[in-house]
């Protein structure tokens, strides 16, 4: 006898909708949404697609009407909880264009909870296209099986945020002019936490001071090479998953 | 009176060259490092440059020649000696163009010793252009203060790989059916290592049996989440740094 085919199929395409998902929630779909389903995958009536909204879990939905333009979809079993990411923030100085939305793609595989961006004074970019980021954190949603996409908080000035900065959550950041070694900071300083991380030119000398001064800041070493800044936001946030996050469950 | 300007100046550009470097070495350019200089750079006669060739450490060199399209500088100083690296390798299987060339310029400034492509079944890309791939290498270099670029070997096929992989040498990889998570994983086995990732489609079960049947071979978890390849590779190479490589010295 052949064995029963796993259901839904690896194959099934997931994807991101903005539509409140439950048990026989009705999907309608159309633009660049559809077109992916309909014309790059394919998808035909009965087949199966994934689907989250980022509040409801991951859910198996049967395609019940396919167009060219537009696809409506039946929610029928879900197919994961809402996944809980560990408490871990990434504030980032904005930076050239595909380095951000680096920053913003890896931050989503790697689990982060809230993406921060963060103005400084030497920052060569000062507007961020928060749509295009967002598009980003969908795509690597969509691909990294996250039921959620990260907190994508407004730009603050770097005042502001130590300002206002939360009790109780540790603020690592990248001190080039030296720091504890990052594994042992976080050895020392597990819990909720955040990495800062500066713009291409660093953070100026009072902005570093006023960092170094706050109670919650740790000033890091990440080793004797210069990291880009989306380098060194990409390395702590994996060193903190791997030490302190949710990597460490066997 | 006024401070003594430092020197070389921390705004000199630093340049990889394949010309041997020492003491008096001069130093012909021309072509695209000479247009760099020149054109981007606006070096003039008297002006400093940083120079290195990845065996005689960086080299403070001034302009004594400059044409519109050459140079000719002098070596008036070592300013730093040859680095040493750890010894870790990152063994990657081609992946699509933007994402190995990601891969081989955070290896560098991560401080990878040893970058070597391998070859495996669900390769999507089976050729690789080394050229690329070491333009990559040298302007991270530059970047990132390294005195020397990571040793960039041919591709090889996985199965010649483990059947030729020496002995004493960790092979660290990460493996979607479960493996110890990294930190302890990298906490049992200090010392030279190295970490396997492989393409977009992982390895197929074969090639999975073969690398975990392997004597020196640990596989480990990144957690929860579907890592893309060079993700995995950023990640793994920065957590080694962190906790076995030189990242850990105050």
């Amino acid at each position: 006898m052949p064995a029963t085919p796993a259901w839904p199929p690896q194959s099934a395409p997931r994807l991101f909708v903005e539509t409140s998902l439950g048990q026989g929630a009705t999907v309608a779909l159309d633009g660049n949404p559809a077109h992916y389903l309909v014309s790059v995958m394919r998808v035909k009536v009965g087949d199966t697609v994934l689907l989250f909204d980022g509040k409801s879990g991951e859910w198996a939905a049967v395609a019940r009407d396919v167009r060219k333009r537009d696809i409506v979809l039946e929610c029928v079993a879900q197919t994961r909880p809402v996944e809980a990411v560990p408490d871990f923030w990434l504030c980032a100085a904005p930076i050239k264009k595909g380095r951000i939305d680096l920053i913003a793609e890896k931050a989503c595989e790697l689990g982060v909870a809230r993406l921060q961006p963060v103005l400084t004074r030497r920052a060569v970019v000062d507007k961020l296209n928060l749509d295009r980021l967002r598009a980003h954190l969908v795509e690597a949603a969509e691909q990294c099986g996250r039921t959620a996409l990260p907190e994508l908080a407004e730009m603050v000035k770097l005042d502001v945020l130590l300002r206002e900065w939360p009790e109780g959550r540790c603020l690592f950041f990248a001190d080039e002019t030296g720091g504890t070694p990052i594994a042992k900071a976080l050895a020392d300083h597990p819990g909720r936490a955040a990495f800062l991380v500066g713009p291409e030119g660093g953070f100026d000398p009072q902005e570093r001071k006023a960092i170094r001064n706050h109670p919650a800041a740790v000033p890091v070493s990440l080793g004797p090479r210069i990291l880009r800044a989306e380098t060194a936001a990409i390395a702590a946030t994996s060193t903190w998953m791997a030490l302190n996050g949710d990597w460490t469950a066997e």
